[in-house]
């Protein structure tokens, strides 16, 4: 089992990473509480559950779970009233502890139910997708999806503990895989050289799955995710580099309809995007735009935006993006690998040039 | 104009007392934000919104007003979503500012949107009725009422400044007025021998609305509530005193559907049952149950519980009570006028004697 530290003073946690599910006993000794509310969906309890409940049930504790629909289009408020509905009716108290068990959607309703119950109870994060394992469950963003807008509504709520089980990796679809491997090529690009370089290197033993290649990618992710975290836990600045590519991924997730497009296959071409923009300002040369767009291709994510996606929509779309300040569009871009950065200071000719080359390729 | 300052480090904050709305310098002074969203109700907003939008568009800012139906029945999750709405549709950042006027239930709507819009981002209270200026718009507390319980569902959120205007009580019905007053007659049985004397002292200029003896009495009451919430913000202990009257008000509440019975109404019988269950435990005599008793009936205020209240009914809804440990029900009781406290520790028999002389009476 390896463990991080995500450090942020009264609100600090562990990420332990390991065979969880297995070997509970850390779980065991992380809950002190006597009310347990497991949220997971109809694809990953099946699979996963019985892992948690037995042994949190044999430990004597109200354990009491909730499957909700899988799927992004089902995160939302109205599904978080399930959670809301399971808490009440079992007059689960303040002292209550609620444990997110899937992939990202489980992970920010869970946190956001718990952010909001009774105005705030425990939670910890057990996530088992690539996705949530190396970006949503790490950091404390929760929230759900409004009509007008993608993850609009929500609260910053730390867990108490993050518990990554790679095991559970084996019974992902390869297209989810890949699409969480695009946030592990995000942290590469916006912070690390080295760390981009080793996935070049170990993309094939990484997508078969290799036990000791996995913990190596995970914890390094979450390294990178917990470092610029710590220095910015509210997202005043630094933090929004990790949104390298959501700009542009949001716009497409938002004109397709939330779900269509797997987040990660956005974000991946989104990146592209900012690499492009980057590349057109002269802040990065076309080799490093190469570099990123063969990894994408290699790991089986998309390289050009949806059909019917056109500048008007991008445009209209990242107008009501969170970086937008006082009317302002910042993003995030490149200025080598490694380097991301936030900025509002770009030529908008370079923008609609990006934007022109991506919808009519 | 009186201001006190709420301690709580960076979340600390100033109340000010006068006329805040015929005289906006201080609020000007204090909104640096561009983008403003005054929220406000069908009845608050014909009277009052002017003078909040008018030297606010003066100063050349954004300013979007969005008036919510009026009444507890709408403190809902779906009520919020008009908020929502007005924020996404406008396009408006997390540079935005809220501004909640109107009564208890407009504040804690609007610092809950202020709380989980885009992860958060600032809000003012101008509350206008006497309930929302003693006691609601200071502490933090927001939310809605969830189907299954009261303020089930919401968060601690700050404001930014609370401001209030005592003017504002000429236009709340009387009716309201007494309701409000329930809450300032609490804060002295739990905290002020001498605030609750001169309360009885001073009632007649009180409900006749003069204007010195309303400062007096407004910042006295925020006082105490301020006094309280900075010991403990989130309400791991003492700022549950507090709630006296409020685990038998809520039930009430709950019971004959939202909105029936005002809030503090059902608090003022509250009190009367906690006084009398106090007084049965050997805590006070009957002297302390006869002067509150008598103080709340010469303010307008009832003194039994409605009828279709049953002792079942109550002890049904005070198991959802937000007080409640591990299945233990806890009470605010006093051990005298200006002395309460919260335990757990209560012969239940007691309890039930309590419960079966209001209901049969």
């Amino acid at each position: 089992m390896k463990t991080l530290n995500v450090d942020l003073g009264d609100r600090s946690y562990p990420i332990h990473i390991g065979p969880c599910l297995l070997t509970p006993d850390l779980l065991l000794q992380t809950i002190s509480h006597q009310e347990v509310l497991i949220v997971s969906n109809e694809t990953v309890a099946p699979l996963y559950l019985s892992y948690l409940e037995s042994p949190l049930k044999s430990a004597g504790k109200k354990v009491v779970s909730v499957i909700l629909p899988d799927g992004e289009k089902y995160k939302t408020i109205q599904t978080i009233d399930l959670i809301y509905d399971a808490l009440l009716t079992n007059n689960f108290s303040r002292k209550v502890v609620l444990i997110a068990l899937g992939g990202g959607v489980v992970g920010d309703m869970t946190g956001f139910a718990a952010a909001t119950y009774q105005r705030g109870v425990d939670f910890i994060q057990c996530p088992t997708t690539l996705l949530s394992q190396v970006d949503s469950s790490v950091g404390g963003k929760t929230g759900v999806n409004h009509p007008l807008g993608k993850n609009m509504i929500g609260a910053f709520k730390q867990p108490l503990a993050v518990f990554i089980d790679p095991q559970t990796l084996k019974t992902l679809p390869k297209q989810e895989f890949s699409a969480g491997f695009a946030e592990v090529i995000k942290h590469g690009v916006i912070q690390s050289d080295a760390y981009f370089s080793m996935l070049e290197q170990k993309r094939e033993s990484i997508f078969n799955l290799d036990p000791e290649t996995l913990i190596d990618v995970l914890s390094g992710s979450c390294q990178i995710k917990a470092f610029v975290v710590e220095q910015d836990e509210t997202e005043q600045g630094i933090r929004a580099i990790l949104n390298l590519g959501h700009t542009f991924g949001h716009a497409i997730e938002t004109e397709m309809g939330y779900g269509v497009w797997l987040h990660g296959e956005a974000v991946a071409v989104g990146m592209l995007m900012a690499a492009d923009l980057s590349q057109r300002l002269g802040m990065i040369d076309s080799q490093v735009t190469k570099r990123i767009a063969k990894l994408v291709a290699d790991s089986g994510l998309p390289v050009s935006v949806p059909e019917k996606m056109t500048v008007e929509s991008f445009l209209s779309a990242m107008g009501r993006d969170k970086k937008v300040e006082a009317g302002t569009l910042r993003l995030v871009l490149i200025k080598g690998l490694g380097e991301g950065f936030v900025t509002a200071e770009f030529d908008h000719q370079c923008l609609l040039e990006t934007l022109t080359s991506f919808c009519v390729a």
